[in-house]
């Protein structure tokens, strides 16, 4: 279940996916919280600044926490909830079971790859479960139109990095304001 | 189908898995080679040494990859082949598709959260692709009992980092010598 807190949350990973998109990356933002709401981590996607397709900003977010905790990594991502404007792909939802986060909220849905119940539903542990890793609460819908729209300016804009809009196809199932550049997102 | 060089690569590979050992981690060790057979990066398992769990040896391998390749590097990894000691789990099945890998040679399988066909068969594209993402090639059981003897070496040693092996269940589907041992990596 959502709350105000949640939009308040994904008010802040949207300013990071705004960062992104002006550093010329797709638009993507995330941000973590401890459990004591302390920020442990804020990112965007790096894909096109790494030059690795694998960089999406979840696991820059990891990455950052981890950096942050030191040797309290494992026991306080376990406590920790991570703000996403858009649904994590399967290799991050893979990542985010391995360390075991508690909660995830997301913006709008990844239908190509999405990890969290637009694809596949790995947050409930029901696809397998990591050594050690456990199931995460997950919400997706907070703030989907503005985390859509941002997509929008991306694959509509002349950044020469964007990949070409793939054609909507009227008869997929759509939840959200513009699902198709969702579904652009790996 | 495997080949004389299959088990040629996978010793190399092996040769990864012990040092891995040596140095107190999971002993997984993963190796890519080029379209033209040079070697783009060996790695091994880096959970512990970096106390990150999502620091599996394919992960590892594909940013060693793209320090060597720089821009060349979503081309080249297109024409290359992985080959790890144990099955990739779904994070790194998820990643091998996000960047696109030509071929995927595993030792044993890893039944807890194997992502090329222990427990979700990410491996051909239709549990979903991402944005630019290819389905690969993908075959395992390529000196499995060597695979295994390693990580049964782990888990009985006296590693301070060792997790507590789980009781085998005789029942469950079994094809590698210890499987039990795989089921234990994330």
């Amino acid at each position: 279940m959502s709350n105000h807190r949640d939009f308040q949350r994904m008010r802040l990973a949207l300013t990071q996916a705004r960062r992104a998109l002006q550093l010329g990356e797709v638009p993507i933002g995330c941000i973590i919280f401890s459990e004591n709401g302390e920020v442990l981590a804020r990112s965007g996607n790096r894909c096109n600044e790494l030059i690795n397709s694998t960089r999406h900003a979840e696991l820059e977010a990891l990455q950052v926490s981890r950096l942050l905790l030191g040797d309290a990594f494992h026991s306080e991502i376990q406590k920790a909830e991570l703000f996403v404007t858009c649904e994590p792909c399967i290799m991050c939802a893979g990542a985010l079971l391995t360390v075991g986060i508690k909660r995830v909220v997301f913006g709008c849905r990844n239908d190509r790859f999405g990890g969290c119940g637009s694809v596949l539903e790995l947050n409930d542990g029901s696809c397998g479960l990591p050594e050690g890793g456990k199931p995460f609460d997950c919400i997706g819908g907070i703030l989907e139109e503005e985390s859509v729209a941002l997509l929008r300016q991306f694959y509509e804009g002349p950044n020469p990095n964007a990949p070409r809009p793939k054609k909507k196809n009227r008869n997929n199932k759509q939840t959200s304001l513009e699902p198709s550049f969702a579904a652009e997102i790996s």
